[in-house]
């Protein structure tokens, strides 16, 4: 018998699980970022994110839903490895002047990371004629680019003020 | 004593090595791609952006040395878990409708990774005065989009034609 053929309804379902996984770890890892970060206007942007993060878990578990399947998290490698290397940032720059530096990186590697996937997850739902799905998709997407401009911005005014002083 | 305070100058060069990492395991795993990939116009894109990352590769070399240091390179986990999960696409999907969906959407996670970094590293090279670095980061930065907007019109297109049949 011929194996069953992986369509890409099959790869959609896969990718939202992988999403779905990042986006608790995610949710799980910016309230250490909003702790270690010196600076409190980064710190804010976490605590901002970390609030559209539950939102947008929930519109994963709206197109989980759509789709026909209950939300189920499969274990997202990239996202490890990216907070890993977040991790290692906390760490290795505890209390030095370029921490916020490096934390404020971290966090766009992270959005970059989420706004491939939603775009590709749009892609995918708007061939698979999910129009709602579509709808949710792309208001995430939205979030994740404006928090990754605000970070661009925010990355500027941490480093010009404190990454290259010597704070001892 | 107190601890050597760690700078801008420190975090730049630590990204700079893993940026060094995550571009050679690039280019190791893309003839792999450009192999797995169904469509010869994704496989050509792969192809092609196999030959920006060698010359990718020589630009940052020579930043290491415009910064005063010797290209090295340091494990970057964030590209060895995007890179893992391509790797699952290639396998899980062999010779399935939608591979090339899947290894399209790799790719764009590879890509935005580096838009991150590439971003990230221009602004602090800006910020410690290194400015023929500057233009050399912003080269790499700008290749790296285009691949990124070239691959999501390719997403499109291989979606259409192909990963919603059952070719079998």
């Amino acid at each position: 018998m011929a194996k069953k053929p992986k369509l890409l309804s099959d790869l959609f379902h896969d990718t939202l699980k992988d999403v779905y996984f990042a986006e608790k770890k995610i949710l799980a890892t910016l309230p250490k970022m909003a702790k270690a970060a010196q600076s409190p206007e980064l710190s804010a942007a976490f605590v901002k994110h970390h609030k559209e993060t539950t939102v947008q878990i929930k519109r994963l578990e709206r197109v989980f839903k759509i789709f026909g399947k209950k939300p189920t998290a499969k274990k997202c490698e990239a996202i490890m490895g990216i907070t890993k290397e977040g991790a290692e940032i906390m760490s290795e720059y505890k209390g030095m002047p370029a921490l916020d530096a490096g934390l404020a990186a971290s966090a766009q590697a992270v959005e970059h990371y989420e706004i491939s996937r939603y775009g590709t997850l749009s892609t995918w739902a708007k061939e698979l004629g999910l129009k709602d799905a579509v709808t949710l998709l792309d208001a995430t997407l939205k979030e994740e680019k404006a928090t990754d401009a605000a970070l661009s911005t925010l990355a500027k005014s941490v480093v010009n003020v404190e990454a290259e002083q010597d704070l001892q």
